[in-house]
């Protein structure tokens, strides 16, 4: 525990001075949008090959995405019944030279100048494994599919505290096959990230979890999803001892995706799909918040896990 | 050269269907927006790390920063009079259960659903440079500042060609300082931009050039920045003879930058700045074409700059 935050031990605000004063973090004037110096993206990076030993051996298909992706695939998992207030839409000036003149005056006078914009075809991912479902459809093969990304992803949710990011990486695995592959992989990779985190020495917790999803609607989805046991979390008290942040979840999506984007196993059914995602920034967070700031002074075991 | 583009050396089309049946990138639904593959992602890693090697003396400060930037930074710099045709502004909804009601209701019939949203306060990053400006502002030490970022991209082009993406990654290099700093860091990152490229055997050009300004006033303004020799390209073929592709920038602001966002240096004067970029994809497929889709093939001295 580093001395700075020794009388609260979980005050946001000077968790967040601390990291900056460290230069781990770079503030900006919008929240949950800062920059990130060179010690931060280090843990980033060796966070992410510690994973990439991991799973060394279970044969993941490695693709990337931009942080953008076409706006079709939001509209066919119907994202915007369930997270509307989280979406991020990519809008763009397509007019003529007089409304060229009109938005160029507005924004100067510090108006907003939405107004002069269309929607573009694109999207910002609202999950790094947004964009791969639509890459799947047809048959997969008999041992179903395994990928994994490293994308960047957009939440439209500003924040006083620094862990809810408007954008930030998630490392993400997604299985795709039969729900007998599918269910027993959730559940190694639960088990597989509480080991690892635990292993960096972190408080963990894990938990039955849910989406924030929007509206009325949304209590009975939520309430839902916990008892279906579709979605777990591995959390780490950062800014509240009380509400913990999920660095890690596992979602069973039984075939939401794979009969919205027409994938199939072999034998003719609807393909099942689940994700594990790792927050990066969070995981980062995490242990800047249980080390200290300083990752030359982190434990030894800590040390020789990431930087080996 | 690769067998499969030997009759018609610069078809865009043949090229990323010859890429993409190498796994080296995945077709998405919209132009400019395609994932990466594995083995493409190891060559912007591997160039990326090439260029750290070169620049190890430099003593540069690494930072990195989201996709999205604050949207008063476009408006600080005026960027919606010169590129409003480029811009990515992201809006998202605020309304309540009824409005999200017709929202989720207009896009399940495909129509388009901008009308809903409103703009948030983040844009996306014209320039991997942009977010750093403002966390400049104040006097800078008398050697001035070095910073280099990787950052994400947006720039509203689809293109049936697949070099203008929409999404793409810049390594960028930013110096700040009097114009005596500042220019001939400039030239040198000129001839370096040349000399890397020349030495993963690309067949080079070098050019002063200007940027893709909007309507009538972008005539006058493109000729003034040619006049003054404030950019510079290096360029290689790699859709078309005629037209090569840029894949290194070298630009200089003058005091663009320093008297919007207040940057000084020790002597009280507005603090001049120049930045260079390497576009990452563009560099990737720019091998790709001259060299193979398969790097493992690529030329010795080639293979060893990249995988020393």
């Amino acid at each position: 525990m580093n001395d700075t935050v020794q009388h609260d031990p979980y005050d946001p605000k000077a968790f967040f001075d601390g990291m900056a004063a460290a230069g781990l973090v770079v503030p900006t004037a919008v929240l949950g949008t800062f920059g990130r110096g060179a010690k931060f993206e280090e843990v980033v990076n060796r966070f992410n090959e510690l994973v990439n030993r991991l799973a060394k051996d279970d044969g993941a298909e490695v693709l990337a995405f931009p942080p953008v992706m076409d706006r079709r695939i939001m509209e066919k998992v119907h994202y915007l019944e369930t997270f509307p207030h989280l979406c991020g839409s990519v809008h763009s000036f397509f007019g003529n030279g007089l409304e060229a003149l009109k938005l160029a005056e507005t924004a100067d006078k510090g108006d907003e100048w939405g107004q002069y914009l269309r929607q573009t075809q694109v999207v910002l991912n609202p999950a790094a494994c947004y964009p791969v479902y639509p890459t799947l459809s047809g048959t997969v093969p008999a041992e179903g599919r395994l990928i994994t990304v490293l994308n960047w992803v957009y939440r439209h949710e500003p924040s006083l505290e620094p862990t809810p990011l408007q954008s930030f990486r998630m490392r993400e695995f997604i299985r795709v096959g039969t729900p007998e592959q599918v269910i027993p992989w959730r559940d190694m990779w639960h088990q597989r990230g509480i080991d690892l985190l635990k292993s960096l020495e972190l408080p963990v917790l894990s938990d039955v979890a849910n989406d924030p999803f929007f509206g009325r609607g949304g209590v009975m989805r939520a309430a839902n999803q916990r008892d279906q046991k579709l979605k777990f979390e591995v959390l780490v008290p950062v800014i509240s001892a009380e509400n913990p942040t999920a660095c890690c979840s596992f979602n069973y999506h039984q075939d939401h995706f794979g009969s919205t984007f027409e994938i199939k196993t072999p034998d003719g059914n609807v393909a099942h799909t689940a994700c594990m995602g790792f927050g990066m920034e969070r995981i980062a967070m995490a242990l800047f918040k249980h080390h200290g700031f300083n990752p030359d002074q982190w434990p030894a075991a800590v040390r020789q896990q990431l930087w080996t």
